[in-house]
């Protein structure tokens, strides 16, 4: 689908001039370049990318494709992104771009969603501010120390919406406890990729990470994974901010019902 | 409105190439295979089917067509749907499909939308993960076992969108009270259909069924019933919530007024 | 704009024939058969008419537009809409319609909605079930009787969003009390006219009516005051539910502050 | 990219003729006159300007671009905006105008839009009735006299939105505290300028005033500042009630991370 922007020796002079439009220009929808500005779009409404907050990357084999930094996210468009080759990221803190839309600024988040293509393989990673994972993470705190590190809730339906983890088949079970560590956040969000890695280790089949009075980044092997995991994510912040409120407790014991079928 | 879908005999050569396409086909926006993603986009906005969750099917006679499993629901097209033939399932649990999307998987939810149509002769059913109908079962629960098996409200105007119950004329009165049962979950969706059932034979006249943990069942005579029916269910769930977090009780003894016209 | 609907003499067969069709026929998109379907809608997405419930009027002079009962608010047509001339309702318990959409059934605010029309010369009035009003509605009765026969609220900058009453000129001033009383809900929408015009009565300057456990009537001299008024209203109500979740008081001594103009 | 819409000596005749429909006559989307409408029915949907309340207003060099009052701001249209020269504003109250709407009302917003492109050299000034900001102001006010005049909240990443202040380079960091100041609400709008002024001279770096019981005002240098700012108060404003709800503290002591590149 996507056409091969790897550099070719002796090709900077052409590519200097032209800045590989060719990635981001499609008729198809679903082509990336015009994925991540309709998902953004829809992200708007949900209140997830409030005042150019969070963002939006795909990976389309090699090729990354990512929202800039600072644009109003619903009305972001194909030519607003950068495109770059995992393959050519020797230097992560130096990254190259094949593709930089004049004027823009590369998104912070970015070390932080190739971390999610390189250590997990991942196909997209979106990154939100929705003020439901802001508010969980901060009722861990009000817990305090030792008690504030992982948002865990089990025995609601919608827990089935995401996969027992990574290189594993098949999805959580509704008795299931989904587990989301909490990381600190950084003055600069690059920062926090070492604590992202560093969760990511120590939750191997998390497909989502909070930060702590900032938001949440979730991943999934494609678009559809990670979008859908990301809005039954958000869905469960919700409900478990509302069950605070009520004063309803986020982990319970619930028997399993006995059924004639006998699973 | 619908093309006849059964099968002839000697024709299932021709309808393996074709998958009988035409059943999901047609012009006509209120055709079902039309409805069902128009329906299914509209609840996703009302956030009743986040994440894939929910699902939503319509009986046309004979023929059945279900949104299938895991498709994110306001990107639906009819050529996703299931059809089947009520007619042809002699075996519930091995249901033979008229039509099946290339790629698909049948909804978990196809054993509980056939209870709707067969125990009921509806025309639509409905299910959504509303997190006011998740709520709504987790208050009941926390009142303790005995108090937790039945959704009870009384003296609210929209009380009037429910029909009187099965086969029954008129819709509820203003100071009728609205009970909607409360069934327990199970880890895998289709398992519930036992229990549906039961709920459906001690409340004959309820049109919705809860699902602990997980959501809410709704159906009608017709898509128009089963929807507002549905819309209106939502409403009740969202104020019983706001109501519980305002101290105000569910149920109350409110006289009738008397009217001049003395009714 | 609108064409003169009103019958005349020996003309009634033509009339039986053709369901005067012309009275809602137009290509303006402010004539009142398309303005009522496309109110519904924007109020659809404000939650104002789920279920089919609520619904709108207009009065163009002595033509009277009306949405029907039972159906989806989202989806109405203009073909969906009832025609009445004012002037021709001599029993006003017995309606005559200029139009009447095939299959249809009036709806039971029609005797509401003339009676803005008739008492306070209104061009169009808005009912909604609004849950914000019927939670104002549950807090004022929680309070007790004769604490609970009116909502008041003051000091909030939107209540300049509403005239000072009838036949008055201006608008309500930041520092005025806001008056809306309420009256008890009766089994029958239409038995509610009479307590409707009595709390006309007793506050006549007020531009709505809220009806416990119920929603709210809200009116004015035409489309753009109803409609606006009508948001306003809706924007304190939900205001004053969440001021009371936080402990805050509806009505308050705030002073005028002294500015340089004197004023 | 907009028209010199400056009135040249001995052109009054004609201009009065005109009425310099020209100054709003525009294909361009990004055109004042464009954005505002476009922008309103945005705000619109986000609750921020509910039954004609609140407005918005763009400067282009000398030209200033204002939304009319009493205007539904869903529906406004290029054709109702009033449009002035900065330079011709020899006395603030008595303002002329370069293009105003056939029957319109002047915004009594202007002059405190004015002030914010005077003293500010702003490009963009909104001001929203968004209940979060309300209720920011009452929460408070109910904090007792002395404690009530500006809104703080620290350690969240949505503060890092907000630029630094008045010709100072970058934003805020994620550990500053936001400040935004409170100015009691009057009678009349236009009097609030004096107070708003005030505050704009003791909070020089503040990007917003807050108005109580009333709303919020917002500017920037353009429209994009401008109007993600507003969107990240707005989000900051919500998360801040929510925060009371859960009895969680607006400002806490959130340790620096230390991260492995020494920042």
């Amino acid at each position: 689908m996507c056409p091969n922007g790897k550099k070719r020796k002796g090709d900077e002079g052409a590519e200097d001039t032209t800045n590989n439009d060719h990635l981001v220009t499609s008729d198809d929808q679903n082509h990336p370049a015009n994925l991540i500005p309709s998902l953004c779009a829809k992200f708007w409404t949900l209140g997830w990318v409030t005042g150019t907050g969070g963002g939006a990357s795909i990976r389309d084999d090699d090729l990354v494709y990512i929202a800039p930094s600072g644009v109003q996210k619903e009305l972001m468009k194909a030519s607003d992104l950068y495109v770059l080759a995992l393959s050519q990221q020797t230097d992560l803190k130096n990254r190259v771009y094949l593709r930089s839309p004049p004027g823009g600024r590369p998104s912070q988040c970015t070390p932080l969603f190739l971390a999610a293509f390189t250590k997990r393989g991942a196909g997209c990673c979106i990154h939100t501010h929705s003020h439901w994972a802001v508010l969980v993470t901060l009722l861990l705190e009000a817990q305090g120390p030792g008690q504030d590190k992982v948002f865990e809730i089990n025995n609601i339906e919608q827990i089935k919406g995401f996969g027992r983890g990574f290189q594993k088949q098949g999805n959580l079970d509704y008795h299931d406890t989904l587990r989301i560590p909490v990381i600190e956040n950084t003055s600069h969000e690059e920062d926090l990729t070492e604590f992202l890695e560093e969760a990511m280790d120590k939750y191997p089949d998390t497909y989502a990470v909070l930060v702590r009075r900032h938001g949440v980044y979730v991943w999934g092997d494609n678009v559809h994974k990670a979008k859908t995991m990301c809005e039954s994510l958000d869905y469960l912040f919700q409900l478990a901010v509302e069950m605070k409120q009520l004063g309803l407790p986020w982990l319970s014991n619930v028997p399993k019902v006995i059924t004639s079928s006998g699973r």
